[in-house]
C-alpha cells in the first residue's frame, strides 16, 4: 500500500459520488415524473457500488498500513487520511442489518409522514416516528466516541465537535436575546410598510435581478448553473460544478431573491475549496453549521446590510421595469426586515427564525437524553411555540408535522441552522476588524468580502473542523453575542427604535 | 447459470449504461462550462465499470452455457440472449490496445476537426482522419461476419442486414428520382414565397406551439423533458424517460418547429418499448435507420401534410400571437416546404437531403472498398456537389469539413439517415392501406397513427431486426419507389406543377 494506491481508490469513490450527486440534482430539477421507479434502481445499484467501496477491503487496508506508517503520507495525505480513517470507523461498525432496518424505516415513515399531513394529525405518524428513533437510539452505540451524552452523538454527525453542553449555554443566551429585542420592538418599535411586497414581479424579472447579485457577490457561473426546484438547494459535484436551485412566486420577490442569495453563499463555498483536495473526501464542506454559515452570510448579514441594499436598489427598480419606482429606498429596506412571530420555519424571518431552531433542539434532546414519551410531543411543541413565540398551531400540520428530518431519521441536524446564524454574525464581527463591510457593499467590488472567506473558510473544505475554522477566523470560541448585537443592530434600526436607529435615519 | 442471473447481470449493465445517459444529457444541456475536465473522469471510469461488465466473465459464462441449453430460456430470455450474445461476439474479440489507440485516435482528430475548421482547410484534418481510416481498417476483420466488403461491415454496425449491393441499387434510384422532380419543379414549378419566414416568433412563443404539437403526435412528458442544446438529439435514458432536446432561433421558428417534431419521433420510438424488456439490450430502437424513419416520419412525413397543418395552422397563428395573421394558410403551407440546393447537409431541404447522404456514402465507400487517396477527397466531394446538386463548396467548411461523424470513426453512419426517409415513406404508403392519414391528420385525435407504429415498430425494441420490421409491417423489402412517389406528390402540389396540384388547390 502506498499513497498513490489509496488515492486512486479515494478517486474512484468520489467519482462514484458525483455521479450520485448529478443523479439527485436531476431528480430534483426536473426528472421525467415516471421515471422515478427506475431511478430508484439506478441509484440503490450505484450507492451500493459507493458504499461497499467506502468500507470495502482498500480502505481497510490503508487504514491498516497507514495508521502503523503515518510518515510515509504526504502532508495533503496526512490531513485525507485523517478524514478517512473517521468516516470508515464511523460506518465499518455498524451491523448491515441495522442500516438496512432503519432505511426501511425511513422509507415507512417518510410515506407516513406524508399521510399524516393529510389528516393533519401527528397520531398517523406517531407508530413510523417511534421506529426511527428506537432504531437511532440503537445506532448510537455505534457512532459513539466520546460524547457525554447520547445527543451529542447525533449532534456530532453534523457538527464534529458540538455539545448539549455548549448548546444549552449558546441557546438560552440566544433565546433571552431574541425574546428582550421582540419585546422593545412590541414597545418601541415602527412596523414597516410591507403592502408592496406582494407586486407582481415576472420570474424573468426577478431572475435578473438576481443572477447580477450573486455574479456581484462571487458565484462563478462558469462553474455553476441556477435552476428550478420544489425544495430548493445547492449541490456540489465538484468545485467546478456547484449548482444551486431555487422555486419562484411572482407576487412574492422575497422568496427567490433571498433564496438564490442563500443558495449562493453554499456554492461559492464549494468553488473556493482548495484544488489540492480533489477527489478526496475532504473535498466538501466541513460541517453542516459551517456550510449553513457561509449560505447565511450572504442572505441574512449581506442580504440585511442597508449600504448593500441601497447600492441595489436601482438595479432592482431596472429590473422590475417600473413597478417599484413609486416606493422610497427606505421605505423598500424597511420592508425587507419585517419581523412577525410565525408557526412554520422556512417562513420565519431572520430575527425570529432561531427560536424555531431551539424548540426543535429541546424536543430532541427531550427524545435522545430524557426519554420523553412521543405521544406527548405534539402538545410539547404546541406549548413552547406558544412560550417562546406567542403563537399556538391550530393543527400538527401547522406544528410538529411541518419539518422532513425526522421522517428520514435526521436528529441532530436542526441545530445547524442556528450555529450557521451564529457562525455569521461572529465572522462578521472579525472581518469587520479588518474592512469596513457597509463600504464594501457601496462599492462596485465586492471581492474583498468573498476573498476573506475564501482565505479563511472555504479553501480548507473539509480539513479543518468548525470549531478551528471558529478560532482561527475570529480569534475565539462560539460566541453567540455577537447575532444578538447583530440583530439588535439590524432590527432597532429598521423599526426605528430611538436610541438605535438615528445614525442610519439620515441616508 | 440461470436465466435470473443473467438477467442480474444484464440489469446492472443496463443501470451503468442509464447512468452514462444521464451523465451525456447533461453535458449536452448546459453543464457548467469548467466542469468538462472532471466530468471526463467520472465518464472514464463509469465506462471502464460498464464495458468490463459488458465483456466480464459472468456474460462469457452465460454465452457458453446457454449456446449449450438454449431451451432453459423463456421466450423473452431467448430474444435477449440473441442479442447479448451478438454485442459480445462484436465485441471481445477486438484487442484492447486497438481500441485503446482508436480512443485516442479519435480524440486527436475531434481536435483537429475543430482546429482544420477554423482554417477552412481538409489538409489541417487528412492526418488524423488518414489515422482514424487505417484504424478502422484495422479493427474491420475483427468485426467482420459474412458480408461481402468491407464497408458492407461497417453499414452492419448501424443497420443490421444493409450491404452496398442494396444501398448501391436504391440510392441509384433514389437520386435518379430526386434529378428528375429538381428537373421539373425548375421547368413547370412555381416558387412558394418566404418572405415571411424569418419574422420573430419568440422562443416562448415557438414553445407552446411546439409542444402542444408533439403532445398530440403522442410524445409522452410525464416520460420525458424538452430541453435547450446546441447539437439537438433524443436520449432514451428508458422507456420512462427518453428526453429531447432543441436549439431555438426567434428569426427562424421552422429549426425549432421542426427539430423538436422530429426528436418527439424519436422519443415517441423509445416511450413504446415493451416493458418486458426492461434492463436488457433489446430495450432500445433496433438500428440508426428504423430509429430514423420514426423520427423523420413526424419531421417529414407528418410535418409535410397538408391537412395537418390545415388543422394545426389556427393554433401556430394564435401562437404567434398576430405575427402570421396576414398570411393565408395556402401561403403559409407552401413556404414550410420550399426546396433548394444547398451545401450544408443540416440546413438541407426534404427533397435534397437524400442527395447528401449519397454523396457521403459514395465517398466512405471509395475509402473502404476502393482505397482513394485521402488527399483527393475535398476534389471529390466538390465534384460530386456540383454534379449532383447544382453547388460548389468555396471551401472545405462548406464542404468535407462540415460534419463531424468522421473525427470520430463513425463510417457507415450517414446511409441510415437516408435509409430512415425511406423506410418513412414506405411505412406511410403501407398505414394508407389501413387508415387515412389525411383523415386522421384533419381530426382531433392523432392516435391512430402512433398505435399503428407501436404495433408495428416501436413495440418491438431491437427484438426484430430492421429487415423484418419493414417486411412485416409493410408487406416487401426496403423499396425507395415510395419515396420518390411521395416526393413527387408533395413537391408537385406545393409547386403547383399543374397535372399534380390540381386536387389541392380548391382548399
Amino acid at each position: 500500500m502506498n499513497e498513490k494506491e489509496l488515492m486512486k481508490e479515494l478517486k474512484e469513490i468520489n467519482l462514484l459520488q458525483q455521479t450520485l450527486g448529478i443523479l439527485d440534482w436531476d431528480i430534483q430539477t426536473g426528472m421525467p415524473e415516471k421515471a422515478s421507479e427506475d431511478r430508484s434502481e439506478v441509484n440503490s445499484y450505484l450507492y451500493s457500488l459507493y458504499f461497499s467501496k467506502k468500507i470495502g477491503p482498500k480502505i481497510k487496508e490503508a487504514i491498516q498500513y497507514f495508521s502503523e506508517h503515518p510518515n510515509e503520507l504526504s502532508e495533503t495525505g496526512k490531513i485525507v487520511f485523517e478524514k478517512v480513517k473517521e468516516d470508515y470507523e464511523l460506518e465499518y461498525k455498524v451491523p448491515e442489518e441495522l442500516m438496512t432496518a432503519l432505511t426501511a424505516a425511513t422509507s415507512t415513515a417518510q410515506v407516513q409522514w406524508q399521510q399524516s399531513r393529510e389528516t393533519k394529525n401527528f397520531a398517523d405518524f406517531q407508530e413510523a416516528l417511534t421506529k426511527n428513533i428506537e432504531l437511532t437510539k440503537q445506532l448510537i452505540p455505534y457512532w459513539k466516541k466520546d460524547e457525554a451524552t447520547d445527543y451529542d452523538v447525533l449532534l456530532n454527525q453534523y457538527e464534529p465537535g458540538m455539545s448539549v453542553e455548549i448548546l444549552d449555554r449558546v441557546f438560552q443566551q440566544v433565546k433571552e436575546g431574541i425574546m428582550e429585542i421582540r419585546k422593545t420592538l412590541a414597545e418601541k418599535g415602527h412596523e414597516p410598510d410591507t403592502s408592496f411586497l406582494s407586486r407582481k414581479m415576472t420570474k424573468a424579472q426577478q431572475k435578473r435581478f438576481v443572477t447580477g447579485v450573486i455574479e456581484q457577490l462571487g458565484y462563478d457561473f462558469s462553474r455553476g448553473r441556477l435552476d428550478d426546484t420544489i425544495h430548493p438547494f445547492m449541490i456540489g459535484i465538484n468545485h467546478n460544478d456547484a449548482r444551486i436551485t431555487t422555486r419562484w412566486n411572482e407576487h412574492d420577490f422575497k422568496m427567490a431573491v433571498f433564496g438564490v442569495i442563500h443558495e449562493a453563499g453554499h456554492g461559492m463555498y464549494e468553488q473556493d475549496i482548495d484544488e489540492k483536495f480533489a477527489y478526496t473526501p475532504i473535498y466538501q464542506g466541513t460541517s453542516m453549521g459551517i456550510h449553513e454559515s457561509q449560505s447565511l452570510f450572504n442572505e441574512i448579514i449581506i442580504g440585511s446590510n442597508r449600504s448593500f441594499w441601497e447600492k441595489q436598489y436601482p438595479f432592482f427598480q431596472q429590473c422590475a421595469e417600473g413597478t417599484f419606482d413609486d416606493i422610497s429606498f427606505t421605505d423598500f429596506y424597511r420592508s425587507l426586515k419585517q419581523t412577525q412571530a410565525s408557526l412554520i420555519r422556512i417562513e420565519a424571518d431572520s430575527l425570529t427564525y432561531p427560536l424555531h431552531i431551539i424548540i426543535r433542539y429541546e424536543i430532541e434532546k427531550m427524545i435522545f437524553n430524557e426519554g420523553v414519551d412521543v405521544a406527548q410531543l405534539p402538545t410539547i411543541w404546541n406549548q413552547k411555540y406558544e412560550e417562546y413565540l406567542g403563537v399556538r398551531p391550530s393543527n400538527d400540520l401547522e406544528g410538529i408535522l411541518q419539518d422532513v428530518h425526522w421522517s428520514g431519521a435526521s436528529f441532530g441536524y436542526f441545530p445547524s441552522y442556528a450555529l450557521g446564524y451564529m457562525y455569521a454574525a461572529q465572522l462578521l464581527h472579525a472581518l469587520e476588524k479588518e474592512l469596513s463591510i457597509d463600504e464594501v457593499l457601496a462599492s462596485d467590488d465586492y471581492r474583498p468580502i468573498k476573498e476573506w472567506m475564501k482565505e479563511k473558510i472555504h479553501q480548507y473544505g473539509a480539513s479543518r473542523k468548525p470549531t478551528q475554522l471558529i478560532q482561527d477566523a475570529t480569534g475565539e470560541v462560539l460566541n453567540p453575542q455577537y447575532l444578538i448585537d447583530y440583530m439588535k443592530k439590524i432590527y432597532f434600526s429598521v423599526y426605528q427604535v430611538a436610541e438605535f436607529s438615528s445614525e442610519k435615519e439620515g441616508k
